[in-house]
């Protein structure tokens, strides 16, 4: 098991306890999850907050930290004397647990003892994602599985996103060869595609290079020809040359710290006319972006100057019109941006998505938006040094989106129908990288990938 | 998405009112898994007895069948307009229903009013596998998780079974098409595993045929150089001339039928002599299990006949003694072929597994052996045309339980622990292919993968 030396451990508890002052905080680690019957499992995926405090990568764990006795426990079960016949012989958990840091072990059974008598409001859990972690809380506190999420800790999940979201240098070493190894899944991608394939084919090449790195995915890939799906996880389409290919994945490295990456490139050796004009378009968005980045920016501001970017763009060849602070504002820009610039990422690839945006993303005196488009931007808030995040301008021609607007009348002032219907079969296209926020500005993670128009087109050709 | 035609499903229903003859049955369709993040969820996989009976492939359906009425009805959300505009256009339930045989609808939280009023004695449902299915019934029945279990339907269970263990012409070329896709994954790994590679390498390449295939794995593969470890996840471990590799991974299918196999194979050209002589003892327990597959013949019996060929085998090299009757009888093989000859396969791996070994493998006439060895044999029961099941003995040399065994005066006059202990480093092998009942016996599923000594040697030079 891959894992820090056992003093970053040991050091981002004390600053947690430093943080709570006071309670019990209470880490449950995840279970083996099952595909079609109980023993057939997907890979095992451990809690990111488990792993950031305790380290261990094992299904099965539960960890508290009482901080008035200043004792941090781990519960889990050695593997048997009968299961080491089947699995081999494996570190006891006294030897795992020394590893980062903590001295104290008892067995699973006894949580629910150690929890027993504790008053709810000194028992500190964050929210649960996962049901049967849900199933084990309602357990412990005897309280139905409706009612622990009113039990969840406010004070716990403010703490973890105010260490978790300021990444150490050790962490951007980790993030930096989860980009490297995402860029070199990329590259495969860039190289291989050819008219005729099918998108699954691309697939299992991209998933053949994160193994093989000794990785995983950070999230499942999109791999389409159908850039204008912005959720889209089917990979039935064969490829046709004019067309385009949107590749979004990462990496996830055997640290289970995330890559994230995002390229559209020509299905042929080459752009069209239209989709050069477009991708341009999303390139100068993603530069005046990257160029705003610093310590003490809004992120939510940086994403209206790249807003600001593509609406001038697209007046510049007459898909919007108008005063064009007025149509940012009012957010009819979101016909072709309908989403967030970007997101934290660290060891989740939306980092630390299960404590919540507000927290994540936003603050107490900075709420999220509610208006179309800005409601799926996931961070807002000022910038910090330290922080990682993805920049992922992009321009989508959703047909049903069109339609609905165009039928509703919405932003007649600053849309022009007739000229987006000329779009309607165009696709999407987007570009994302990762950048550190750093006392002078931003710098991207990882060896850059090809991304002006030049540059992939050599790597096509 | 891809399914049967709809007389297929309306069959195997009939099929089941017929056998239950009352009652309402439910089916529990599968929800996204999350990873580490609510939304970031890993591959779907539906519920095998859910898409026998109803085919569709997707999260978030309930289904049930009121036999009284004659009616089933298919409970789930259409994709709202907002949602189309990320996830793209999709077929309407009822559209997707239909071409599954099913014209009543009811959104998805009809369930709970459909099942109000039910006596818990007329309801029937299969045992939940997935935490969140175990809450959902919790809720609907309004009893607490713990209780769910208590109410399992027996008499469901075992008209499922009934039902999917005898495979269909179809599900057998569903099935096959699993199969070879499983032997082309099997023959990168036997054409490209080379000294100096890792075994994560190798998966990466596996896990690329399967994807690039249109299909994907049916269950975590096992590639490893310690073959010994029957249940090995882990990848870490470099090949090394004079080594061997053992892979044990199939593929399942766009139609979710699986396919498994493994193989042995040596790291260099050939097979060391001591490696040689304990593949062809394998080898032969195969060919004496594949020789007696046939209607009527008891499982169990099978495996106790490749049992004996293995002690036989083992005695000629000095590494068993005395009575093989009475050594087989007492289990004293077992301290080298530590588990089952084979299991059921169809949707799943381990073929309804989720149902119970009890229903699947046995009968209330035959239960099964608590004896180390028999114990994990999961199929004992009487064959009978239409299964399809896998033949994989093997030999594993695991240095615990020789010392465990050696230690407790374990079967000594059966076992030579002296000459035992020359193969403590030796590791393990298996070989396993999987095979239909017909009515004259048994025939191999699948294009044939090179399996004799010759064969696999003929593809590694």
């Amino acid at each position: 098991m891959k894992c820090f030396p056992k003093e970053v451990y040991i050091e981002r508890r004390q600053k947690l306890k430093k943080l709570m002052g006071k309670g019990i905080l209470l880490f449950m680690g995840n279970e083996e999850s099952s595909m079609n019957f109980k023993d057939n499992w997907y890979p095992f995926r451990q809690d990111s907050t488990f792993l950031y405090f305790f380290g261990l990568n094992q299904s099965g764990l539960t960890a508290i930290i009482n901080i008035a006795e200043d004792r941090d426990i781990i519960f889990g079960d050695d593997i048997s004397t009968e299961d080491s016949v089947w699995f081999g012989a494996h570190a006891t958990l006294n030897e795992l647990s020394a590893s980062v840091g903590v001295s104290s072990t008892l067995p699973k059974a006894a949580v629910a003892d150690a929890l027993k008598g504790v008053p709810l409001d000194q028992l500190h859990f964050l929210p649960p994602y996962r049901p049967e972690n849900l199933l084990k809380l309602s357990e412990w506190l005897a309280i139905s599985p409706a009612a622990v999420s009113k039990q969840v800790s406010d004070s716990f999940i403010r703490s973890v996103v105010s260490l978790r979201s300021i990444k150490t240098k050790r962490e951007i070493e980790e993030i930096t060869r989860a980009v490297d190894l995402s860029v070199k899944m990329h590259q495969v991608l860039m190289r291989e595609a050819r008219a005729g394939m099918y998108e699954y084919e691309l697939l299992g090449m991209v998933l053949k290079e994160a193994t093989a790195g000794g990785g995983s995915v950070s999230f499942p890939p999109i791999i389409t020809t159908q850039g204008q799906i912005l959720h889209n996880h089917v990979y039935s389409l064969k490829l046709a040359d004019g067309g385009m290919l949107l590749g979004d994945f990462g990496a996830e490295s055997d640290m289970h710290y995330a890559g994230d990456i995002t390229r559209t490139i020509p299905v042929g050796k080459v752009f069209s006319t239209q989709q050069r004009e477009i991708y341009q378009m999303v390139l100068d968005a993603y530069q005046v972006a990257v160029q705003a980045l610093k310590p003490g920016v809004f992120f939510k501001d940086v994403h209206l100057l790249a807003c600001r970017t593509l609406a001038e763009r697209l007046k510049s060849i007459g898909l919007m019109k108008g005063d064009l602070d007025e149509a940012v504002a009012q957010g009819a820009h979101a016909l072709f941006f309908q989403c967030g610039l970007g997101h934290m990422m660290g060891m989740d690839v939306h980092d630390m998505e299960d404590l919540g945006e507000p927290y994540v993303g936003y603050t107490d005196s900075l709420k999220k938006s509610t208006q179309f488009g800005l409601r799926s931007l996931r961070l807002g808030k000022e910038l910090e040094a330290g922080y990682v995040l993805t920049i992922e301008p992009g321009l989508y021609f959703i047909p049903q989106l069109m339609d609905q607007w165009e039928a509703a009348g919405l932003h007649q002032d600053f849309i022009d129908y007739k000229k987006v219907a000329q779009f309607r079969d165009f696709g999407g296209i987007r570009v994302e990288d990762a950048y550190q926020i750093t006392t002078a500005g931003a710098e991207i993670l990882g060896v850059p990938l090809e991304i002006t128009i030049p540059e992939v087109e050599g790597v096509r050709s």
